[in-house]
């Protein structure tokens, strides 16, 4: 039998496994969650040694654990491979805009529905399903082959740099692989080149002790919810530009090459705007959409509250009003710099009347991206040719993973993403999916990628 | 027995119905109390009867019932008094900020903490128990007297007008008194001269079909919290001052007369500071606080949402953001108009990239102001004096009582509030209470009114 068979053979099995995994709610957001992090940690164990990979443990961290694996008996002249990915995932609020409940996973119309089947449940699990196909066929991997997956990074990864400098003899690799990432659509492959970095904070705006009568107090003193309005609208103008002293200076001007390397990507404005439904683009007055999304910089609301949100009217002015925000950070911008600039803002703008307070969230990343003559991203962009029969596409993307830039400062190592998902599967959203070809079509792709990094493409 | 021995033999039983009151969640603003409303107005035409009003009703709207009682046996020559008031109560959110659950009631200290408690069960039930007193002890009341009782007063009274104009008949009265309102503090008696009008609207700002990732989209979308908080800061300065074009036309200049009557109530903004805990007071540069609070038209957020407002960091760019208006309206200001202008202002000041739709919000109330000569006025102030044995101020208030424009609209009659709630009470926010010398004082004063007003003071 050969791999391909093994994995035709095997896929209904796979896809109840990766059901089960989404079943977990390894939510890292919230503590509520926190043993279901757990849960989902000892599952990838279980998972892993059931592949053939028998070293696999779960690592405690400061926070979420992580879990390591490895299967290292290629011999010294073959290269060592860290593959990455993560099994926590998002909160999965609005819960009301769920056709179907987030973590009680259905396959519709060759979809797999729930939250974290594409982000990043659905993607970790194939390069496991890859590993075990080619141990069962071919009895050894072609590579000596590590597995390194987090619990933390939809908060952020706030513990796992310290993690990997503690265990950076154990993690230490030739090459690393992401099974956290994507590709450009159904049919074309793409290589990312680069991520932005992140950093976010919680503004908390505090008018009276407790909830007033707006009628009885409605003039007399500051309104929390329209004070914090005014520092959200000084943060960014109507042109989309950040209106945050120094927020731009780290930022490196776009070459003209640069430019010209992104426009070489087929992308329409108007097709955009019909896949997501808006009236039309926005942003950075200057720049195209592509731009925008991968190399300039970002101020985003996440969330804001505050009062009455119920039905009908409440006359009621607040004692308190809210917001979180997180910026994307690109070229040089270092997240510590741009929180301090951020708070600094903050603390200027704020109106007459009203305290506030910011706390910065956890997690943050730098920006992170990957030199052009990179091998790994060499050999990863021949095997998605290969596999796509399509020449491969070399993109940015507008999100982070922290991770990147960590495995590169501690391993010295640029990682390359290697990963299935696609732009429209609703992650961090209600209804996320992850589609059936994809899944199939990633474990095949891995077990080509390994095959190649032996030698035996 | 006369009838203040009555009132203090009977007092730990009307205390004991007031809780019972209390204790029906008769939330107007939500449709899943509704239910609760009704529950809360048969307990009212119940009460009324134990008290020997025979002839109560509970009488339908196109909305929330009304409750009707008379006792008309005093003859022609005596006047007719009608007493308002209302047994509808606001919502209880936040819940998580009530010291004890909002409809499970406790006295604790002389107080008696509880929705609704002092707005405006405790203030309705006051006449109820005055009335038993004079029966119950003389017999007979000293005037023809109508209870009017509603349960739409925290949503504004969408549907009470229609209701008076088609029964001004069954409602025609020679004076009116309103059992909603508040006296000035424990110690000072004073009677309302003036009343704000209200209007409300809700905004929603829609953006992309769905909730996105903030990273892979941000930068190529507007956020529609960020166009929300743009829309919001547009609409009023940080002097306060409201820049919705027309939005002053229909109010009058402060005469120096005004001025100097509203300078005459002792009012210390420090003290006012450290009552409600703020920073500093607040609102349009020019205008004293109590000039402001009485005299001057707001534009308050009552609510803002969108986006994630859990623990930690979800970072998403979201499908929507929302927020609630109410606007307090003096002089000639109409609501209709004034809902018009900020519609507009609102359309004309939308970002770019975004949609928006302006919904007006159920209820409204005209501004209302008393003829400074006006006899039941008088009268209360005389009988207020006498019970506080004090002075009784003339004195404005912010708040809106939206039955006070429609029975002087379609009965011709100015209403008084005589009422005993106090301004500390926490009305609309978390742990309402209600004094129980408030509530016995009350009473005292209804039983001397309607004495006074039959003759024998």
């Amino acid at each position: 039998m050969t791999w391909q068979k093994y994995l035709d053979k095997q896929q209904t099995k796979f896809i109840e496994d990766l059901l089960e995994f989404v079943r977990i709610p390894s939510v890292s957001a919230t503590k509520e969650h926190f043993d279901d992090v757990i849960k989902a940690a000892n599952w990838v164990v279980k998972r892993l040694k059931q592949a053939g990979i028998s070293n696999a443990r779960l690592m405690e961290t400061e926070t979420h654990p992580i879990v390591y694996g490895d299967w290292l008996k290629a011999g010294g002249d073959k290269l060592t491979v860290l593959i990455y990915g993560h099994f926590d995932v998002q909160p999965a609020e609005p819960l009301d805009l769920w056709e179907s409940p987030p973590f009680e996973p259905v396959v519709v119309n060759e979809k797999l529905i729930g939250r974290g089947a594409s982000d990043d449940k659905g993607g970790m699990l194939i390069p496991i399903l890859a590993a075990e196909a080619l141990l069962a066929i071919d009895k050894e991997l072609p590579v000596n082959l590590k597995f390194f997956f987090e619990g933390q990074e939809e908060v952020g990864s706030p513990t796992l740099q310290a993690f990997i400098k503690k265990n950076s003899d154990l993690l230490k690799a030739d090459m690393i692989f992401s099974a956290d990432g994507g590709q450009w659509s159904e049919d074309q492959p793409s290589m990312i080149t680069s991520l932005r970095g992140m950093v976010g904070l919680e503004i908390k705006v505090s008018g009276a002790r407790d909830d007033l009568h707006s009628g009885m107090h409605g003039g007399g003193v500051a309104n929390p919810i329209h004070a914090l309005s005014h520092i959200i609208s000084s943060m960014k103008d109507l042109n989309g530009h950040i209106k945050v002293t120094g927020f731009y200076d780290d930022v490196e001007e776009l070459s003209s090459q640069d430019r010209s390397n992104i426009a070489k990507i087929p992308f329409e404005d108007e097709a955009y705007i019909k896949e997501l439904g808006v009236l039309d683009v926005f942003g950075e007055v200057g720049f195209t959409t592509l731009e925008r999304l991968w190399v300039r910089p970002t101020l985003e609301l996440n969330g804001i509250w505050g009062g009455y949100q119920g039905e009908g009217t409440k006359t009621v002015l607040p004692a308190n009003a809210h917001a979180k925000i997180t910026c994307r950070l690109v070229s040089n911008q270092d997240p510590e710099k741009i929180y301090l600039l951020l708070k600094k803002h903050i603390q200027e703008n704020t109106p007459p009347g009203v305290r506030v307070d910011v706390q910065r969230l956890l997690g943050s990343a730098h920006p992170f991206s990957v030199p052009s003559g990179h091998n790994s991203s060499q050999i990863a962009a021949e095997v998605l040719t290969e596999v796509y029969d399509k020449p491969t596409y070399r993109a940015g993307t507008g999100g982070s993973i922290p991770v990147m830039s960590m495995l590169l400062k501690e391993l010295g190592v640029h990682a390359t993403a290697f990963a299935f998902g696609l732009d429209d599967e609703k992650i961090h959203a209600p209804n996320e999916f992850f589609r059936l070809s994809s899944f199939r079509r990633g474990q095949e792709a891995y077990c080509k990628l390994l095959k190649k990094l032996g030698g035996n493409s």
